[in-house]
């Protein structure tokens, strides 16, 4: 019995990843919930009326539980100091044919706001990614019987996350497709990048919570590999990327299914944070340029029209084309819930949800 | 039945990596052997006349089969430009107060040579990183019914693997101590990095011959974790340098357990060749200077005094420290039995067995 279905009675120890960005739908996230799994809405860089909407449209479509995602800090952000990179930005944007860049960028993501939108729509999991949320955020949302998931990449997080008061640490291994979750980028400039089974293993290990696996999963043998070890559940992103309810731009999902597993890197030129992305021209020009990203957020802000161009433009070279390592193994669009049985079909639910509970240790029924 | 059961009798599903550089003692490898694992000499670098006498030593203690690791590259080389990071590496002989480098530098790692050894002697695993033996040297070997493991990091080159005939293949994950397998380092500047389980499981979807999973795994749960997604055995590099019949020096055995999971980086500051150790005053000062390390094998042998007088005068902060990711859970010297016993205790080697057997599914019995 993993701690979701346990919680919140989901049925399978699956999370569909909540990738921000426009990905997560509320088609897809109905869809994952629906089959059993934790859907997640994505409400990173999402305005908080956005977001209000888009759990009303998930609610009409599902009665199941989902959950929503956030940045655990506040990007509230300012610089002027932007000058080189911008200029160099204005080389893309020139040939997109879309105006040039301003001196200065502002970001907020309206954090506070959203948290309020969660409990007043009632929301039961909130997971969260780069850090701890602030005690008095914490508190609000634990007074409120909300299930609080969040993201390490290194042991030193997770006992963060365990000692504020979260209920489950997901461990983001290397492999992982997008941002890494590392809290200090200034203690790991690259990103804090463990691959997954040492790291799930060093927090099971460490931790009393429930530990989920993430990074590069993509099919049955691996779910139950990582069920095996002693994982509570697993969560995926980078399938349901291809997922026929995504939000994935057509030319992204032309890259995702042409990718290869050795196609991604992790890169801090879309946003100043490290990510992994498949490596395309604007990862080789930016970082060739050796003109230095500026910080998370103010990069991505100013990375923002460009890559809304290459969406838009159906121009995958001009996009942060997010992909973890299993993106090699990802050859064709599917429904969710195909998406979802090919990764704990009917006879690994099963197996999955006793393994789990036995630390591991299968009792080798319905296998 | 894994294949080095089937081929060999070993009776484990296990290989204790064959690590260069004095590691792998003839006490180790033959601990190792008459455990029931498959012990290896780490025989890159070494002259042949050493390796024939390492290996006449294990024979005296073990009549079980073991391996020898061979470089499947041809070394020798010679570079008389090497100005700026000689001088930069004086700074380091200074202050060891050990003589200056010299003017330019030859390397041969004579395989052939050990080739003919292995074959005189009756070696009946050879393992090989770095590349594909030469067609010439594989028929020799296969002629003699010398088994062959070869070691990928990526598809591409396990595909070269089972191409030349190679009869298993390593999966060595991102996460694994020591250089990186990587055959193109020019395709692949600084290695190719795949997290283990996704490597792994690409590798057993795509080659039919047996895939064998390394990098970072230390513990009975994980070992159980690969052979339940299909791995036909693991190898084990990190946790054997502890063991206390292991040539591992005393400055370098402090290191290896104080280091956490975060310490390792991939480097080529050593060797000229992306490879995985503890972040030491060496890494941090060669890539602080911004010197470009000279290719493999010219850094190496660049830096070899200066590692060899970090082992004479217990300096850790001098030496290459490789480690795997598994690192920070090796706490204590354990004997190689010990070592063994931890990774595939009694249930487990049964479970692991048929494991392997019945392609990742196990029948429950003994569990």
């Amino acid at each position: 019995m993993s701690f979701l279905n346990d919680r919140l009675s989901i049925e399978l120890p699956l999370i569909q990843a909540g990738m921000a960005g426009g990905i997560t739908t509320p088609q897809l996230v109905a869809a994952a919930a629906e089959e059993g799994a934790l859907g997640t809405i994505g409400a990173g860089y999402m305005g908080a009326s956005q977001l209000k909407d888009d759990i009303q449209r998930v609610k009409q479509l599902t009665d199941k539980p989902f959950a929503v995602n956030l940045f655990a800090v506040n990007l509230e952000s300012f610089s002027n100091e932007i000058g080189r990179m911008q200029q160099f930005l204005n080389g893309f944007r020139s040939k997109l044919e879309i105006g040039h860049g301003t001196d200065f960028v502002k970001v907020n993501d309206y954090l506070h706001e959203k948290v309020h939108v969660v409990l007043e729509e009632d929301i039961r999991v909130v997971s969260t990614a780069f850090g701890v949320l602030s005690s008095f955020l914490i508190q609000r949302l634990k007074e409120n019987d909300v299930t609080l998931i969040g993201m390490a990449t290194i042991l030193d997080e997770a006992r963060q996350l365990e000692d504020a008061g979260y209920d489950a640490v997901v461990a983001q291994g290397y492999e992982a497709g997008g941002h890494r979750g590392t809290f200090d980028i200034n203690r790991y400039p690259d990103g804090s990048n463990i691959g997954l089974h040492v790291l799930a293993q060093e927090l099971m290990d460490h931790l009393t919570i429930p530990v989920i696996a993430a990074g590069g999963i993509h099919n049955k043998k691996q779910v139950d590999a990582f069920l095996e070890m002693g994982a509570d559940a697993v969560q995926v992103g980078t399938k349901f990327l291809v997922a026929k309810e995504a939000g994935t731009n057509a030319a992204y999902r032309r890259a995702l299914m042409k990718a290869d597993t050795g196609s991604t890197k992790i890169t801090k030129v879309f946003s100043g944070r490290p990510a992994r992305a498949i490596r395309n021209q604007f990862v080789r020009e930016v970082e060739g340029s050796e003109i230095a990203p500026l910080p998370f957020p103010i990069q991505n802000q100013m990375t923002k029209d460009i890559r809304g161009a290459g969406k838009e433009f159906a121009i995958a070279d001009m996009q942060s084309l997010w992909a973890g390592q299993g993106v090699g193994a990802i050859h064709e669009e599917e429904s969710a819930a195909d998406i979802i049985a090919s990764l704990v079909g009917s006879n690994a639910s099963g197996a999955a949800i006793e393994s789990g509970d036995d630390n591991g240790l299968s009792n080798g029924s319905g296998r």
